[in-house]
């Protein structure tokens, strides 16, 4: 299933044939998600050579474009070489989106599998009188690979805190109210949630591919590969994942909530009378409840241990020569030696100096950079699946000698996790309003991450979740930018990414609690829950306000005791040192 | 056209008679204006004793409401007592959105004026089989004023830097580019802005009752009351106002750009191709161009110079129990002194103790209160309609014995001056991005303003306009979270409201310009162009940072270097000692 410069000549050829004027190749599946099998992403790895999670490949009889965002523009341009793939940038001034670009080049009839795309986009696409062809050349792709057959498992009680039947009550109610009869939900995660049920489907997300039919009047069903589920669901009916079509069609009359951003086009077509909103546990879900919390906090003291250990071993190994896919390695083995992890959240990204400016490589066995002691840094953005909760934390270690603008833009860095980390919020601030407290120290010197600066958290789920997110406009496609509310666990990782240099990122995990309320509103914070010593080696400590000092200092206490229980006595030297307060 | 208590119980037997389960009162005109003619507000005025410029009054049979936001809490709650009429507080808990409560309570059959409302407001009343009646009970109102008859004049040549031709013909294109034929612009600051010209229809908003159809293809057509018009404009027919209709009707099939946010449930029903979408001017008009920009910073030192006379005439009159609106009325001379200023551009707020804590209050001849030497403070919120732009400014001046509370606020208010006033921004950045910088000081201390940090300003135009503002949150039916760009004019307005206590605010206008451009983006800031001394009496320097001590020197030293050329002798002394440099 390897991309070769041939294939995608002969999907051109085939295009030619078929009379189309564009074939757009999607990075996804039929249910919205971020992450994909390998089932669903087979014709874009087999017609374009970038490996990266979010893209979109618009190929001609002529031509082939990838659009991609800034995440992904330096790993992009390297793995684009040769391919005869233009990359196109996103955000970029000069730079069109997709659908706007499609329209302006009139590149109708255009070919799309409508099962991978959203109604709304399906709409972005539709121009006066362009015809949109539903098809696909996945016949084209040599060893296609199968959908996944992992068995789906029941969380234990301990690990929730609303039953599936409650849940599935409560999204009932909701659906009532906006006068809907059903609501069909396509996203995994969402499903996986309602059903407090996890599968193996997509890796490092524990989902499992299937649809959701939520109806106070025409009952509840599940539509997944019967073979991977061997146990039954109170109120929920069992149906096989292909039976979802001729069911729809059964119900097709029926009032059915559908979140149109998220639904397929293919499907959404079989309802007579789609009601065209938000599924309510997309809220739901992201609105973590006590027991949820609880664990989550615990987990992320886990994780520290293993955090902790990782970064002694980076110390005695400096002078090793090890590569970035070796310390990867490492640190998946200290999270997997605690019996409670059973995946990871994401790929492990471990980079050094240039590598870590693109911000979301990831070294495999066979490309990666040795780490030297003459590297500037080592940036390692990583997180675990528990049996409790889902982390994402990001450290960069100082490694060898340091340039004056490294230690500059570090301290930056931490500047923009402690301004947003401390900011008091009223009830109705979304992380729009909040995002700028992050990227003000890199706008007043004219750099900028290319990317939110955070996003929501699952629950032993996808590692990343809406409605929460901050970022410094309103993404409408990501639809992460409600306000936040207590229960919310959201990521803020600023960074600073220079390309050829280096890379800097320091990510947290926070969730949002009550601050005060006064007769003038309810107000609301942040606590930190990533339990995980901040390298203080780049500091320059005389740009940091007194306050900031504290906070650091303060963080570095509450890493010592939860993590000094856990620690032998050689590692709690090591945690001593790590957490040690810093001075003027 | 005073209220009564009978006008009411008169009109809720009519809606008896007539079978509506309620009738809603709009605040407004057929154009979406803020501000409108008394001839629109007849039965708001006639119906209900609340004065206030936002709200809406919903009356059944047995009751009736106002529904009003923030700014008029506190008068409205006064204002009401003993109509008969509930207040309902917009934003605040519990309180449900005016439509929602319309659903809720199925106040069905409801009857509203169709071109008091936008098509977007029709829609967010439908509700199932609800029925809607277009209706209006003006003829219950005694002695219902006409529409105003002013003349319409034109703009000097150096007074714009497009000319209304060239506006047109950039209009024209804009629709083209998104397959529309026609643009209908009903709004009136639209109108005025795009032909150069202006009116004397609203008070202190000098546009004119008119709509502006504009085509390539069918030509452009004014449609205005003849008699207040004695020049042609090259390229624009023009029509009688009660003529639009016929014209529509005549130009149904014409594929018509409509703002359906602005534009008239009644009159879009008559288009049967509308194309959804805002009018290109209402961006274009916030852009200020060169000539805009450098003409209104002139504007700014007379106003300013006004303003600075209005302070030495606070000083010498303070123990001579002159009544708020002695003080307006005084402010409002020194502003007509100046043969550039035609009117004012909005009616002058001059408040003093638990008056300034209304945020909208504004004395009248009749009810006012006298500012005695006691008094904390005497808040002014002013500004003028000149040849040459719009200003919007307000001071707020110690008088009387100070409180710590009221030290602590005003040191407060400015720090959120100062930090939204210098923070640098990326292209794409809203004042939703920014708009915490300014609020973070009062949330920190549990306290809030119940309105935007800010606003758009018109020039020569209204003193309210988008799509640039600033507030916390996106509120989608004030349109006002656009990215800000050069050229845009912004005012920064935050306060501390005390029910009972006192009211501050400090507010300036700014005019955003390019602050640098990186690799990694575009970077903006803004100008503050108000050059009016701000009150240092109230200042506890103790929590100010050195850098915002400076800032208030520079600006100082900007307003004195403006002002001191046109002041004689004995208002120099004043700037001087308005304007002195504070230290620690």
């Amino acid at each position: 299933m390897m991309f070769k410069v041939e294939n995608l000549k002969l999907l051109q050829a085939q295009l030619r044939k078929d009379g189309l004027s564009a074939y757009l190749i999607l990075t996804g599946d039929s249910h919205a998600s971020e992450y994909a099998a390998d089932y669903f992403l087979a014709e874009r790895k087999y017609f374009c050579p970038f490996t990266g999670s979010a893209g979109q490949v618009l190929v001609t009889p002529e031509k082939a474009y990838l659009f991609t965002d800034g995440r992904y523009f330096i790993q992009a341009e390297k793995q684009l070489r040769g391919s005869g793939i233009q990359l196109m940038k996103i955000g970029q001034k000069d730079v069109p989106e997709l659908s706007d670009f499609i329209k302006r080049e009139k590149l109708y009839p255009l070919g799309v599998n409508c099962s991978m795309i959203s109604l709304n986009f399906y709409r972005k696409l539709t121009y006066k009188e362009g015809k949109i062809v539903d098809t696909d050349y996945s016949n084209l792709v040599e060893n296609r690979p199968s959908l996944p057959v992992g068995k789906l498992w029941k969380l234990d009680e301990k690990l929730y805190t609303l039953s599936c039947q409650e849940k599935i009550s409560k999204i009932g109610k909701e659906i009532e109210q906006i006068g809907a009869e059903a609501n069909l939900v396509t996203t995994l995660d969402d499903i996986a949630w309602i059903l407090n049920l996890r599968g193996s489907d997509i890796p490092c997300n524990p989902v499992f591919y299937s649809y959701l039919y939520i109806s106070p009047k025409y009952g509840n069903h599940l539509f997944v590969n019967l073979n991977k589920i061997d146990f039954k669901i109170e109120g929920v009916e069992l149906h096989n994942y292909e039976e979802i079509v001729d069911f729809i069609d059964k119900h097709a009359d029926v009032e059915t909530l559908v979140d149109e951003n998220r639904v397929s086009a293919r499907l959404v077509k079989h309802l007579n009378h789609p009601i065209s909103g938000r599924n309510p546990s997309y809220l739901m879900k992201a609105i973590k409840g006590k027991v949820e919390i609880a664990n989550t906090k615990k987990v992320h003291i886990l994780d520290g241990l293993a955090m902790l250990k990782f970064i002694s071993f980076i110390d005695e190994n400096i002078d090793n020569n090890l590569s970035e896919y070796d310390y990867a390695e490492e640190l998946e083995k200290y999270r997997r030696e605690n019996e409670l992890c059973y995946d990871l959240s994401f790929e492990t990204i471990a980079a050094c100096g240039p590598n870590a400016a693109q911000m979301h490589y990831a070294p495999t066995k066979k490309i990666n950079t040795i780490v030297t002691p003459d590297q500037m840094e080592l940036l390692v953005d990583s997180g675990g699946q528990y049996l409790g909760g889902t982390t994402d934390t990001t450290r960069t270690f100082a490694i060898g000698p340091l340039s004056k603008e490294y230690i500059h833009d570090y301290t930056l860095t931490l500047k923009s996790v402690i301004a947003l980390s401390t900011s008091v919020f009223m009830d109705g601030s979304s992380g729009v309003t909040l995002d700028y407290q992050a990227r003000k120290f890199m706008w007043n010197e004219g750099m900028d991450y290319k990317c939110g600066t955070g996003h929501g958290v699952g629950y032993m789920l996808n590692v990343h979740e809406g409605p929460n997110g901050f970022r410094y406009r309103i993404v409408p496609e990501r639809d992460d930018s409600d306000k936040i509310v207590p229960g919310m666990i959201t990521t803020i990782e600023p960074g600073v990414y220079k390309e050829g240099k280096y890379g800097i990122r320091i990510e947290n995990n926070l969730v949002c609690i009550p601050a005060f309320e006064t007769e003038m509103g309810t107000f609301y914070k942040h606590e930190t829950i990533t339990c995980v010593p901040i390298d203080t080696k780049a500091l320059d400590i005389s740009i940091m306000s007194d306050d900031e000092i504290e906070w650091l200092n303060d963080y570095h206490t509450f890493v010592y005791n939860n993590l000094a229980p856990l620690c032998d006595a050689k590692l709690l030297k090591v945690l001593k040192d790590k957490t040690k307060k810093i001075t003027r």
